[in-house]
């Protein structure tokens, strides 16, 4: 068998850094679009197609695709959904094509599309993500989408999470894998409390997404890993 | 007073996310390059002149300045001086004028021109940038050199530690910071024992390097705050 390597990406903006190719990419913005992803399509809804931009969402919206559209933490005027896990876990939205465009998630996708394959983790999926590595047998890499390309803590610890399940089956060589993994150590008895002094915790709780921010924290809540495939998001 | 902030640059390739404007920037290079800028004036030499490319050092070179040349941690043909703090520490060079050229570190100080100071900071003199930054009473950010644009983690951690002196006189927003200063609380009490698994360590551990890395991780071993000024490092 093949060495299997992780490596950690930590901002978006250090993507030329690292070869994806032959590799899965695993994109996490755990505040809140891939959250949000996870919890949608756990919950029923058919696709999720994630765009960069606000105008290609329009295009999908007039073809009937129901519309998420998040920019600087808020819901975008005319979109039926903003970026809150809530929202995604809708009964009327299940069995229903979405498409969403986020300021740091969706990007982030976007860029990743040189890797074999592209899985979106949470923590609302840990478990689930990191088995279904192993048994893809393939070296990861897992993408950080940061907050307007700075490192965040949410993303870093959720790769850290990863790196701490991985760490009998996985080589690695990165020293963000090292620092990754020794900072969930230091903050996994309580990961909520560390992150309230974080950046995007604060700008969140300020926007009244308190509840948001408890839900996207809780480790495997679904047991679900939602693989990119032809442009859609779907359940593996 | 003005509020002072304190923001953490991960890598060089995040640098333009950052405005160093009017703030003083701390460029660190734990193994070596800024341990041997800071043990190098501490024991005597005149002043380093940092350039990015091999080029630049031989012109100097051939106006009388003694070189000192690395790339991937090896000591370049032609160079007297290759990057072990203790090849900076001769007494010969006592009141000598040094070129410098490096992978990494004097290519992070070419890139932090824009900011008002340019401080060199190594755990070697960690107190002494403490207490320099709190005396200049102006903002800060300090510049971690990184591997080839990808995060270290002895950069990091030093960048935590001076968090960490700081926590009470400056204020950050920044995620970096947070994680920083996280990891420096959760390896303090064996940097030594938690940097033998990172990257660079290892690296330098196989080329026989294992003096430098013990001395470059000694924490105020020397009281000295390297500046540059008019395109040469000397001591403030």
């Amino acid at each position: 068998m093949n060495e299997l390597t992780l490596e950690i990406c930590l901002s978006p903006e250090l993507l030329h850094l690292y070869n994806l190719e032959g590799k899965t990419a695993v994109v996490v913005d755990v505040l809140r679009a891939t959250s949000c992803i996870v919890a949608g399509l756990a919950c029923g809804i058919a696709s999720i197609t994630p765009v960069a931009s606000l105008e290609e969402a329009r295009v999908l919206m007039a073809a009937g695709y129901i519309g998420a559209g998040e920019r600087e933490g808020k819901q975008v005027e005319g979109f039926p959904l903003g970026n809150s896990p809530f929202s995604y876990m809708q009964p009327c939205l299940k069995g229903k094509k979405v498409v969403t465009t986020t300021t740091n998630g969706t990007q982030a996708i976007q860029r990743s599309l040189a890797a074999s394959e592209i899985v979106i983790g949470a923590f609302l999926n840990l478990s689930a993500v990191a088995t279904y590595l192993l048994q893809r047998s393939r070296s990861a890499v897992v993408i950080c989408a940061g907050w307007r390309g700075k490192v965040n803590l949410e993303d870093t610890l959720l790769a850290g999470a990863l790196a701490h399940k991985l760490e009998n089956f996985f080589t690695w060589k990165d020293d963000s894998v090292l620092a990754a993994k020794a900072l969930y150590a230091h903050m996994r008895a309580d990961l909520h409390e560390h992150l309230k002094s974080s950046s995007h915790y604060q700008r969140l709780a300020h926007l009244g997404a308190q509840q948001d921010l408890h839900f996207c924290l809780e480790i495997d809540r679904f047991h679900v890993v939602p693989i990119l495939a032809n442009g859609e998001i779907i359940l593996a």
